[in-house]
C-alpha cells in the first residue's frame, strides 16, 4: 500500500464504511483505501453460497433490507436490484406456531377466540389489568412489570418472557423497564414484519451488492488487514472513517464496552422445506436458541433450491473479548463509558470519525446505517 | 363529434380500450375517440372516494394490480406510482378465520394439528384417499369429485363447496371437473395471495391512473355514449376497437352469451377496522355473499382513514340482460356461440377488433388485459 499523500481511509468494509468509500470515490473522485480485518467485505450483511446445496446463507443471521427513507432506497438501488421479498416472523411456543408481532391471529389462536379487529383493544386492556398503556398506574420497576402492564401476563409469559431472558441472558425482572417503550399489538391480519414501503432482498445477494458498491477504480479494498497493522503508516493529514469498537481502539484504557454475543449452528436437513418461513423465533425459555433461520425462504424467486435445506439456529451468549460483538448493551453505564471514549477520540484524533454499529455502539438497521453514512459524507 | 376522417375509434374506456387509445395517440400521433357508455372511465377497475369517510371504494369489487410481465409493469408505471401493497385473502368458515389459498396454517388450524412443511404432502395425499393428484384413479365426473380427489372431503366441504356453489349458482356436482386443474395447497407460511414479483395499488387510485392514461391531447373521451348511438356516423374506413359483449353487438341474433352477475351491498360501519383485511371470503354455503371488501385496507399507506369503515358484501347472482356482466361462463356451449359471433365479426366487420373481458368473453386480470392491448396495438 502507498500511504504517502492518501487523503481518505475507511476502516471496516461494512455498509457504513462501504457507502462512505463509494461517495468519496464517485463524488470527490479521490482515492480511498478500505481496510477490513475479516476475509470478506459486507460486514454483518455478508452472505455466502453453501457449496453442498447452492443456498445463499447469511453468515451473521438474516438480513432483510427495508426502508422508509427515500434517499437511501434510491441510493442502494444503484448497486443492486431488489426482489419483492417481504419479511415475516413467526414464533414457536410449546410446539405451536404463531405470528409475530402479536396480532389478531396470534391472539385468537393463543386464546382460542374469534375476536374481531375492533374488539382487540378492549381485550388487551382487560388482559393488562385495566391499566391504560398510555398511563399505567404506578411506574413499572422492571421489564416484566412493564410488559405485563402492556399486554397482560399470559401473552407476556408465552411470547416475551423466555425470548427476552435468552436474548439478554437475564431474568426480565432484572432488566430495566425502559428497554421497551411499547409492545406492538396489531389488531389486524397484516403479516409483514416491517411496515416500510421499500423492502426486498438483493437479487444477486449481499456479495453482489458489495461487489458493486466497492467496484470503483479509486477504491482499494484490503482484506485481512486491521487498523493496528497500519496505524503508524497512515499520514497525519489523512481523514479516517473508523467503524470498529472504540474501546478496542483505545486498548480498553477506560474499560470495556458491553456487547451481547451470538453463536450460529448450521445444520443440513434432508427436507426441501423444514419450517416454511425464513425466520422462526423460539419463545420457550427452556429451548436455548432464540431463532432458526431457513435462508432459502429469503429468495422465493429462486424456486425450491434443491431437496435439502440449511437450518441455522441462533444462540445468544455472553460476550468475551475476542468474540464477534453483535448487540450493544445500551445501559446507562455503557453509554457513559462510550461518551468518554467519544470525547477522547474528538480531542486526540480530530481527523477521525467513528460510526457504524460498532463505532457508534448502536444497533442500526441497514437503511439507518446507509443514511448515517450519507450524512457523514454530506458533512465533509 | 367530428367523425369525418376519423381513423381510430375505441368503444369502452376500460383498461383494454384505454391502453390501445393511449398507444394510438402517443406512438402513432393520431387522433382517437373513446366512447364509454358509463359515466366514468376505468371499466371495472373504477374507484371513487366515499364522501362520508374519504375512503376510496372500488365500484366493481377489489382490484389489486399484480403482474409477472415486465413490459406491462414498465408500461403501467408511466401512468401511476404503485404502492407496495401485497394482497392477502382470508376466509371465514363457521365463525373462524383461515388463510387462503389453503396453506400450512389453514391446515393446522382447521385440523388442530402442528404439521411441518415436509409433512403436508403426505397428509393431503392421505386426506385425498391415497390417489396422487397427478394421476387420480378414474376420471372425476364433476367438480366435487375432482376437488375431493385433490384435497380430501373435509377441506373441500369447508373451503370449496359452499363458496363454489354460491359463486356459480350450481351444486359443484353439477359443474364440470375441468373448471379446476389443480387446487393450490401451500406447504408453507407464505401469506401472499399472488406470487407475481410486481404488485401494488395505484397511489392516486384507479381514477388517477385512468386520468393519466387518457390525458393525451389526441384522445377524446365521450362519456355516456354507446356504440349504437354513433354506429351509423362512423366512417367505413375507421378502425374500431370494441370492448363490449359481442352478443349485444349483434342484437343477440345467434343467442345470448352467459355471464355471472354480482350485486354489491355497501354498509357504513361505526368501527375503524371491522375485518382487519381487505378481502374476507365467506366459505359457508348458507351465507349468501361470497366475500366482504373493506377497501381502506388496500391503502395502508393512508393510515387509519377515520373512525368509520365501509364494508361491501359481494353477492353472486343470476345474470339477466341489462345487468352488468361480470364473469363469463366458459362452458363448451358458450364457447361455441362466442366462436360463431367471432366469425360473424371477422366476415362482416373487417375493420373491427373485439377484446377486453367483455369483447373477448374471457376473465382476465388487469395485467393480461394490458398485455392483450399492447399486442393488439403491435399488430396494427
Amino acid at each position: 500500500m502507498k500511504w504517502s499523500g492518501l487523503k481518505y481511509l475507511v476502516v471496516g468494509a461494512g455498509l457504513w464504511g462501504g457507502v462512505i468509500a463509494e461517495r468519496i470515490a464517485s463524488v470527490l473522485g479521490e482515492p480511498v483505501v478500505v481496510l477490513e480485518r475479516r476475509k470478506h467485505t459486507g460486514g454483518n450483511c455478508h452472505s455466502f453460497v453453501d457449496r453442498r446445496t447452492g443456498i445463499e446463507c447469511h453468515a451473521y443471521g438474516t438480513h432483510v433490507f427495508h426502508t422508509g427513507i427515500q434517499r437511501v432506497w434510491e441510493y442502494i438501488n444503484r448497486f443492486a436490484h431488489f426482489t419483492s421479498y417481504r419479511h415475516k416472523v413467526l414464533t414457536e411456543y410449546r410446539g405451536r406456531i404463531y405470528q409475530m408481532p402479536i396480532s389478531l391471529p396470534t391472539i385468537n389462536s393463543f386464546y382460542g377466540l374469534n375476536l374481531r379487529p375492533y374488539e382487540v383493544e378492549d381485550f388487551i386492556l382487560r388482559e393488562a389489568g385495566g391499566a391504560s398503556p398510555a398511563a399505567p398506574c404506578g411506574q413499572p420497576a422492571n421489564l416484566e412489570e412493564k410488559a405485563v402492564s402492556l399486554v397482560g401476563r399470559p401473552l407476556y409469559e408465552a411470547f416475551i418472557k423466555g425470548y427476552t431472558q435468552k436474548q439478554w441472558g437475564r431474568d426480565p425482572r432484572d432488566l430495566p423497564a425502559e428497554i421497551i417503550n411499547r409492545l406492538p399489538v396489531r389488531a389486524n391480519y397484516n403479516t409483514d414484519y416491517f411496515s416500510d414501503p421499500w423492502q426486498g432482498m438483493p437479487e444477486s445477494g449481499y456479495a453482489g451488492l458489495f461487489e458493486a458498491l466497492l467496484r470503483h477504480p479509486k477504491i482499494q479494498v484490503e482484506l485481512g488487514v486491521s487498523w493496528k497493522d497500519v496505524a503508524d503508516q497512515v499520514p497525519a493529514s489523512c481523514r479516517i472513517f473508523y467503524s470498529g469498537p472504540l474501546d478496542e481502539f483505545f486498548d480498553y484504557a477506560l474499560g470495556a464496552l458491553e456487547w451481547r454475543g451470538l453463536r450460529f449452528e448450521n445444520r443440513l436437513e434432508p427436507y426441501r422445506d423444514v419450517q416454511g418461513t425464513a425466520v422462526l423465533n423460539q419463545a420457550d425459555g427452556d429451548v436455548p436458541f432464540t431463532r432458526t433461520h431457513e435462508y432459502k425462504h429469503l429468495h422465493p424467486e429462486r424456486g425450491a433450491q434443491g431437496e435439502q435445506s440449511i437450518l441455522t439456529r441462533e444462540y445468544p451468549r455472553a460476550f468475551s473479548r475476542g468474540d464477534e460483538p453483535y448487540y450493544p448493551v445500551n445501559t446507562p453505564e455503557n453509554e457513559r463509558l462510550m461518551g468518554l471514549y467519544r470525547e477522547r477520540l474528538a480531542s486526540g484524533h480530530p481527523n477521525m470519525i467513528a460510526g457504524g454499529r460498532l463505532g457508534g455502539f448502536r444497533y442500526m438497521d441497514m437503511d439507518k446505517t446507509i443514511d448515517f453514512a450519507l450524512s457523514v459524507f454530506a458533512g465533509l
